[in-house]
């Protein structure tokens, strides 16, 4: 059953259910981490071709922030998942004198279920110009931060990979972090989840304005991508509903094979989840930037 | 079968389909209109208590606009639907002297396939300031016309209909019109529909925001409501893919009545839907309130 | 010389200039407050007739805050204003099990200088419709809180004055909290300074959109203001450079008196001065009146 | 005396007033049009290095559209401008089955005079993403079109000249369509011109934010930018108030020149300014562009 989801932790779940790993060790490895106030972080690790085959994802980490009530602005739980973000983020991002980092914010910003991306760069700390300013070569206290919100391909008429690679020939950072809306399987997802990857984006992912990957391979340096699940596919609502009614499987996948609409499924409250969750990721990227300022 | 939609003309299309309805005559009056270019319009009117049964809609008169090609800003499109609201719109509200106007922009600007009330409420030319400033009874060319975004539950902790109600005392309108985004049940109608109705709004339509009616009851005096379906409800696909695939109806609905979750579906460009439908809408009702300066 | 400012502390600084206030005691009382942090805030209050025509205010309370750094995101600072903000609100609102209070956030949203209101009202903790929802006549750990967004009169058509005041009769609040934009006469007070009054807005406050105060007099209940400094009037920096080179004081305030531009001056980072003084706003009174949720 | 401006027109008109063009025909070439409605063109072209000195801009052609009654709707008067624009727009850009344009809407879209470029570019109409799908070398209704809103310094940390050229490596289009808020000497200006020239921008145009010209010289490839006056630099009130108020010029000039704040001075209602002329911009720009389409 191939449902669709940029989550790791998703695709593990429905590897586990279908009992189509026989061995867990092989290709895949799985740490959960409890962070105490309802935080639980799940470090998974595909580690070789044989784990990218059964998951689905291309090998690399995949760190997975689950945490509850922050919708419902539970007393400090967006501080303590700012600390628990920035301290994951800090295991892949090490800071130091030199630290040039360039951050893209994905997504179009006037589709709210898409604006993840946009809206976290917004509230990132930029500094590279003040770098140039006083011709400073580095810092103790801040890393030189770039940062570009590249739009979606139906109003720029480019690739965004394309647009970011350009970019990121002018400021030759040492590490790409983009951001961008994901989705999920499970509803329950939307609100709960933060994703962080050294494997980038890939292509078709979040709302699928992207063709081309946006990754170590195609940017010629390490990217980490940081996302949250915003929608639902529409042929995962379909096909959790067809599935409890129906007996052949087959029949159920060739009517998802054969749905075509380009349709999204999302919470209605999606514009609170951007809110509460740019400030997060954005607030966890400048604590690990720049440790001198955010601590 | 019970689909949700906000549609007159999707409501009379499943009373054909399920050919309930043995008397074309009884309580439903319909009419299409060409008007070339590829618009229809077609003007239901819900007569008596027997027509409010069968399409499950008050009495009164429901327009349905249809348009193909907004989308795509086929040649001089956006200028004809304009001319053919304003043209209908005339026919619910006469210009004259001391016509007196409350515009309502329904929805929540934050959330996209919910802001095209605010969208279309921005757009409108606003006077009823104008009108106080010069002391003026009325006026030929123009209207006294006040506009109002009254948010949403969630963000205001009020009833929306309270809010336009208690506006309503302050400039004691003749007509209030009110823009909202609308539920339909074919993914078809999202950008191709524009409903003008005298009946108001109901509880619960569009995204669901408003527990109370806006309508001539709870108001007091009349109600315009002027809608675009911009999303579909989730059991609406589900049941679609239900339907399809199993033979007893029965079981589609207790699987669709029990599924509960509040999720919307909407286009991947609804962006650009709210941007060109409340261009048209406002356009519309600023042609039929200030027949002098928009001609 | 009349210099336009809605700052208490600026017409106080400007009495002290002119050295027209013989006795300090007489009719003004004021105490500074040194909060440690580059935090200082200064209460003062105008006690008698002879202190609001000196003052040329209202009889209340004005406190202001001042504080270093915002804008830079010194380390920590936004925290610790958000601290003294919620300190200093609590000795004018007194938190108790049936508090009912509405917020209003007045400016124009689609004007950045005039965006502090809404800004901040977006980020105000909302429940009345909770209480509503669960029936509950009050609560030991949140308010009643319902917000407004009322626009200004060139969208709406309407004084937003009288839009408060009915909405006001629907939730009927024990105290309104109003947020606005200010001007100020010295633009270092821009990006520095938030102002906490009882007295209300005066007509003419911020960028002169309301021709009615909002205040406990024409509101019939109390009326706590929440300002901060973004534009100065044009007059202001005219004014400056002719003093600084014309010796006749008349000859100056002639040619203030006779120009008559609508013009409004302010920074060219005013968006990140709204960003992070919503932000501090918004967070203080949600201390404030939710001491249980944000401690 | 040095007023700061944007716009040739009142370059030209400054240079008038001192009487220093003793030969208008030497380096300054001027035409007026007058296309009736109130709308006025004036071309301007500086043809050699000694208009370039007089004028202080350099050489090439400065097309002035002067209309009034925009802001307050006049009827039509908008299309009727959109024509113009168009009109001008082509004399410099000749549509042809190959044409291949990039459009960048410079200026931050959070600070409202500083939006006009922003708000244009999401109205252009983007085909290139087209031509790639379906492989077209080119077409004889529409043009391959680009869009980008490079943001401003503070936000990215990067020059925006650069981005742009980056970008323009990507797409290789024919010519490079800017569009920015300018400032302008007279406040009058605001609201009712539009300058098209195929000088691009120059460093420290409208609010001062880039500090690389835009031009064929650093883009390799022609440049046509389009701006409206948006702002009034604050030493320009000032100025305006020192000469009618002082005899000595010297003084005057000191004075401004140690005049160091960072500030603008906008009109109340630019966010009704941006709103309309963005659209006259973009679709003079659609109609350009796109012959086959816009009509």
């Amino acid at each position: 059953m191939n449902y669709r989801t940029d989550l790791a932790i998703e695709r593990k779940e429905m590897l586990d259910e279908d009992g189509k790993m026989p061995n867990l060790t092989e290709g895949i490895i799985m740490k959960k981490i409890d962070y105490g106030d309802d935080i639980t972080v799940t470090r998974i690790e595909i580690t070789d071709p044989i784990g990218e085959v059964k998951m689905e994802k291309p090998m690399g980490n995949y760190i997975t922030i689950e945490a509850e009530g922050i919708l419902e602005e539970a007393d400090g739980i967006k501080d303590k998942v700012e600390k628990v973000v920035a301290q994951e983020l800090k295991e892949l991002i090490k800071f130091h004198y030199y630290l040039n980092v360039l951050v893209a914010g994905l997504g179009n910003p006037m589709v709210t279920p898409d604006a993840l991306g946009p809206s976290t760069a917004s509230k990132i700390k930029v500094t590279n110009h003040l770098f140039e300013l006083f011709r400073a070569d580095g810092d103790d206290e801040m890393s030189r931060v770039s940062c570009i919100m590249p739009g979606v391909t139906a109003t720029t008429g480019m690739e965004t990979a394309e647009i970011i690679k350009k970019t990121s020939e002018l400021v030759k950072p040492e590490v790409i972090i983009v951001i961008d809306s994901l989705a999920a399987r499970n509803i329950e997802r939307v609100s709960t989840t933060i994703q962080i990857t050294d494997t980038g984006i890939s292509p078709g992912a979040g709302m699928g304005n992207n063709r081309t990957g946006i990754n170590e391979e195609t940017m010629g340096i390490k990217v980490i991508a940081i996302g949250v699940p915003t929608v639902i596919d529409a042929t995962t609502i379909i096909r959790d509903a067809l599935i409890e009614n129906i007996e052949s499987i087959e029949k159920v996948e060739k009517y998802i094979e054969e749905y075509d609409r380009q349709m999204i499924v999302t919470s209605t409250d999606i514009d609170m989840l951007i809110k509460d969750f740019s400030d997060i990721i954005a607030n966890g990227i400048n604590k690990t930037l720049h440790p001198g300022i955010y601590s």
